[in-house]
């Protein structure tokens, strides 16, 4: 891996560099993005099979789109027993994190008869999309799929993609199970997301969609943003490791590749106050390297968008840290915890040097969507609060509204509402001038 | 206003044309915005200030873009002072609910020295649009900043198109200055978005941009959604009344008013068990659009948007509300807390018949910048919310790790993720194969 000196000319050309991953460059797709959200929003159903059949090569129709009782069974005895076993492990630690993230309905009353409240309910409906191709990501479903569970959504309507002969990946179905799914529709791509936000005859309209997908399903995601909701835009992943000499570089290197390994377009980032550090990790990353299965990627996403950043002092590693705003950030530093408290953005925090990365993609409860490509200055890891909404709750008597009334009345007056101001001046059978 | 018996096929009609209100619809508009916001994203102050000139016809420059405290200074001389005293008022209750909006970062530890958490932390930077043209809407400002200064957001900057005089209107500054906006611009349109959301020379970048706008800066904030977060796209302003034969019918009617008053999209709907309060909100409205000053709004907003809906029972009332999902929702029955227990989607619930909207709009607390276009059914009122994010926190010991580091291999290597496996087998000195 390249060791670079960080200073402002360096800095900012990373920065530009990671942001060239960003799924709002690709705006070029938007147009057969949108031609396909059109079709299938007219021609429903009809657009929806002919889509599948021309991106999935599989013939579809009302009676065998959505996967049957049948098919999960031979999907369960296809998947290795002891795959499920850790699957349901995995469900209970992630059930557990995710009870702690409900919120609660309040109310706050006075003795004049006000009542101030919040209401929260969950959304009825979502749709979880999960990519098909050759690689399947059980994971994937038990992370989008959980919080919505635990949030109390009702109906949590799955699409993937078929092959061609019209069967999708099993281990898919046995997650999308385990973890509580209602339908499961063999649809993948831009049409899945069109069918989800407009409804066709076999597939009913959702209120948000969630899960990851390639560059077609993020552009139809971001369309359909209104009309119904979306989790944020998914981005390739990332890790950065800001460590100080105390690291361990053998393990610093094995995090680093377990991002770079997603894809080309992931990065890796090492932030060290310790040249000996970035020396050790860059040879451990090589060697590495060398044994892992899926080399290639590694070399290119490393060639890319793989750094070893040193830095002058720990002050250095956390500003730099907080600008890139990585999806994963690990802290194997001597007093990981007080450095934390300095962190402002990140996806999730990995503290100390037996946190390592994948074990939150798997297993310890938190979930593994995060905010990607900077997008942790304002977004958040995907949670039960993606899948529940908020009401405001006001109860006036007469008692608490009189003694502000006339206040109101100024106020919409001075804004030129009239109507408002007359609602509150005909409780008190006065004429709004 | 028009009085419908309520079936499945009027139902249907009725969903159908206030959906047509909605800023989905406008897709027509994307070009320009488009060609604005790419101006400003490449030529920065250039095209900002060119298309200030353009549409507002002000001549700006980087000496006068900012409001200064002078011009604050000239705008509370400007402005009636027994309303500067009622927008303290409104201070004070909107902070009060707000307050109780706050969330805590948690964590839970394990005797395994294990611990698992979530970090809140408040967004650095955020931006406001606030409208300009004629009408000044302050309740409108403190509506958007006050939840974000009581979140921690540091930096603040709002932006408003000027008139062709440069300036801007002084009830706006007045209460920008009084909720605590850091920094004032004087741009609109979508061009104030780009540089919200990009930069320029004169105004810095933002990690999220809330505030209601026209068409163009409705487009132009789901345009850069990703690249910064933005609040819900606000759409035409809507009230529901649920009432049963209980109801005042003249409150009903000034409140059905008060929101039909907003524009001539703005939605007003009465859905009773009553006939006789149907027949008697209808000749009350007829009475109040006499002699009303926003008359001719009035009248086109409840010709187009305007229903009194009859309906059976109030089990089919509560079906229809919650299937309309309004932004504003006052239940005014005999047991309104009862009926709210069933109402799933609403953006703020107002109960009884001293709850009148116009004082949730100003006065209240309770934020006005509600989900509007049936998109209760997925979003939250403006809160707290909005300007924080969270980060998960993972901390392992050894011994934490130690009992399920084989269930974690398993995992990744079904799913071909071999360095994510490696990550975990090189702590225990294992060879992932």
């Amino acid at each position: 891996m390249r060791i670079i000196k960080l200073d402002t000319k360096s800095k900012k050309d990373i920065l530009e560099n990671l942001l060239k991953r960003s799924p709002n460059n690709y705006d070029s797709y938007q147009e057969s993005v949108n031609t396909i959200l059109n079709d299938v929003k007219v021609k429903k159903d009809e657009a929806l099979f002919a889509y599948t059949k021309k991106f999935d090569g599989a013939e579809l129709n009302q009676n065998n789109i959505l996967v049957t009782e049948d098919e999960i069974s031979e999907a369960y005895a296809n998947v290795d027993a002891s795959l499920i076993d850790v699957v349901r492990k995995a469900i209970v630690n992630i059930v557990e994190y995710h009870e702690k993230q409900r919120q609660y309905s309040w109310f706050n009353s006075k003795p004049d008869g006000s009542i101030l409240g919040q209401k929260v309910t969950p959304l009825s409906s979502v749709g979880v999309y999960v990519p098909g191709g050759k690689a399947a990501y059980p994971s994937s479903v038990l992370m989008n799929v959980i919080p919505a569970k635990v949030a109390g959504v009702e109906r949590i309507a799955m699409v993937t993609p078929p092959g061609k002969d019209g069967k999708v990946n099993s281990a898919t179905l046995v997650a999308a199970k385990e973890a509580g799914v209602t339908e499961i529709y063999k649809v993948g791509g831009a049409q899945a997301i069109a069918a989800l936000a407009y409804g066709t005859e076999s597939i009913k309209k959702v209120d948000k969609i969630v899960g990851p997908g390639n560059i077609y399903v993020a552009l139809a995601k971001k369309s359909v943003y209104g009309h119904v909701s979306i989790d944020s835009i998914a981005g390739p992943s990332e890790i950065l490791v800001l460590a100080d000499e105390t690291a361990n570089p053998r393990y610093v290197a094995a995090d680093l590749l377990s991002q770079a390994e997603h894809d080309e377009l992931a990065s890796a980032i090492l932030v060290t106050t310790s040249e000996e550090i970035a020396n050790k990790v860059s040879d451990e990353v090589e060697q590495f390297v060398e044994e892992l299965s899926r080399k290639e990627i590694l070399r290119k996403s490393l060639d890319n968008y793989g750094y070893i950043l040193l830095v002058e002092n720990i002050e250095e590693a956390i500003d730099v840290a907080n600008e890139i705003a990585s999806e994963h950030l690990e802290i194997v530093t001597k007093d990981p915890f007080n450095i934390m408290t300095k962190i402002k953005n990140a996806g999730a925090i990995f503290l100390g040097e037996y946190s390592s990365e994948p074990l939150g993609d798997y297993f310890a409860g938190p979930n593994h969507v995060l905010p990607t490509n900077g997008t942790a200055k304002f977004f958040s890891p995907l949670s039960v609060d993606d899948f529940i909404k908020k009401s405001s709750i006001i109860s006036f008597s007469r008692e608490a509204l009189e003694p502000i009334h006339r206040d109101i009345i100024k106020f919409a007056n001075a804004e030129r509402l009239t109507a408002h101001a007359n609602s509150i001046a005909v409780r008190f059978e006065e004429k709004n001038k």
